[in-house]
């Protein structure tokens, strides 16, 4: 039986309540303090690959839609992450939040120390936006609903507990806290809006599922290769690697 | 055995010479005044097609490119066809010329009457640009090398033949004018910079003559259904279909 807008979206918040990875260990170890500087730094180089392909998955997106209207409400996306005129954008962010950590920014930019795990998670969810319906592809970006609060929290808890944090290198998260909403309303107006039937409700929320998947995987992958029981897969980014000179001196 | 950079750039402006569609002779009709009104308003629904998924093929562009710069530097294509604040962009231009010439611009815009032939033309491009190397789907844009000239030619033209040519109707050309310069500079750099090989030139110039074949192609098709044989094919758009009520009384 197909669900009531309202229903309907209770359904979609309930599963970021269940599954959204702010419930995930690592972000508490992160946001309380525990992590070690190679820990932060591991998150950093790996987060990175997520944030380098997010432009590119709403680029697949515009690639299938026909219609320029929400082409072009969906454009400030591609924006908000490769910068505009004023706006440096939320790559060059993500990388000098790297350098605060002491890593080279081209070694984190060249993508070599990305585990395959988080590859794999990242380009599945690429290949999930240019495959799959547009409702799906739309539904899959609704995180963004409950991004906001894990940036407040994120940027507390690094302000409190890591030299590095300061406005500069935790710039990221606080404008995303601005575009994450705006991002977000017309995602969920979207989707309430298409999702007519049962069927319809019941692909977007599969589709919502599979990207809290996608962003749990990836915290999953960074636990078992740096924290416990800390087996980094071959190839993957090892202590030591990638620092600025500077870092690697002091 | 690799050509120098200025044999290179000769090879693929003789492709242009050689085979741009300014050479059919679809256009000395239209911009010598032969076109009945029927005949213009048929090229204008089917020209509209590709149009609309000039936007789409640069976003799947996009949705492949991982250097964030690259990104930036593309993004302007679709923003030149989507619209942007101060600017309506060449998809609304475009239905401005289908009401000047008596169409119902919804009508254009759904895309009813557009022949299978220039859909198969069109998609073969979109999917080619989605497939293929950067490098090649960059080439293939280079038609846009070829384009200032006959832009110029179409605005004298038409506004010496048809009534309905004026600066409002005639807008999306003078813009692109102006455009495509910007972007084929860009553009030939890149391919000049990158097809380093005799096999990567020998690619480029494959895509840019593929990319000739899918603009001549479309005009091959508007001629055997609207000018002789005039045979129109099923489904196609057919004289007195989409006519504005203005046009329709008159």
């Amino acid at each position: 039986m197909t669900a009531t807008r309202e229903e309907f979206e209770a359904r979609l918040r309930q599963i970021g309540a269940d599954r959204y990875h702010d419930k995930h260990p690592f972000h508490a170890r992160l946001h309380g303090g525990q992590c070690s500087p190679d820990e932060v730094r591991a998150w950093v180089v790996n987060r990175w690959y997520y944030q380098s392909r997010i432009p590119m998955k709403d680029a697949a997106f515009m690639s299938r839609v026909t219609d320029p209207a929400l082409r072009r409400a969906w454009r400030s996306r591609i924006e908000d992450h490769d910068g505009r005129e004023g706006n440096e954008g939320g790559i060059r962010r993500w990388l000098r939040l790297a350098e605060a950590v002491g890593l080279d920014p081209d070694y984190v930019a060249s993508g070599e120390g990305v585990m395959p795990a988080t590859r794999f998670a990242v380009d599945a969810y690429v290949r999930f936006v240019r495959d799959e319906t547009l409702l799906e592809a739309i539904a899959a970006s609704l995180t963004e609903l409950f991004a906001p609060k894990i940036h407040a929290q994120r940027i507390e808890g690094l302000l409190q507990h890591y030299d590095f944090a300061d406005d500069s290198s935790l710039s990221y998260f606080r404008n995303r806290l601005g575009e994450a909403p705006k991002d977000v309303a017309f995602g969920l107006q979207y989707v309430l809006d298409h999702a007519d039937t049962a069927e319809k409700q019941d692909a977007a929320a599969a589709a919502l599922t599979f990207k809290t998947d996608v962003l749990w995987s990836q915290l999953d992958a960074l636990w078992s290769a740096y924290v416990e029981p800390a087996r980094i897969p071959p190839g993957a980014w090892r202590p030591g690697q990638g620092l600025l000179i500077s870092a690697e001196a002091s």
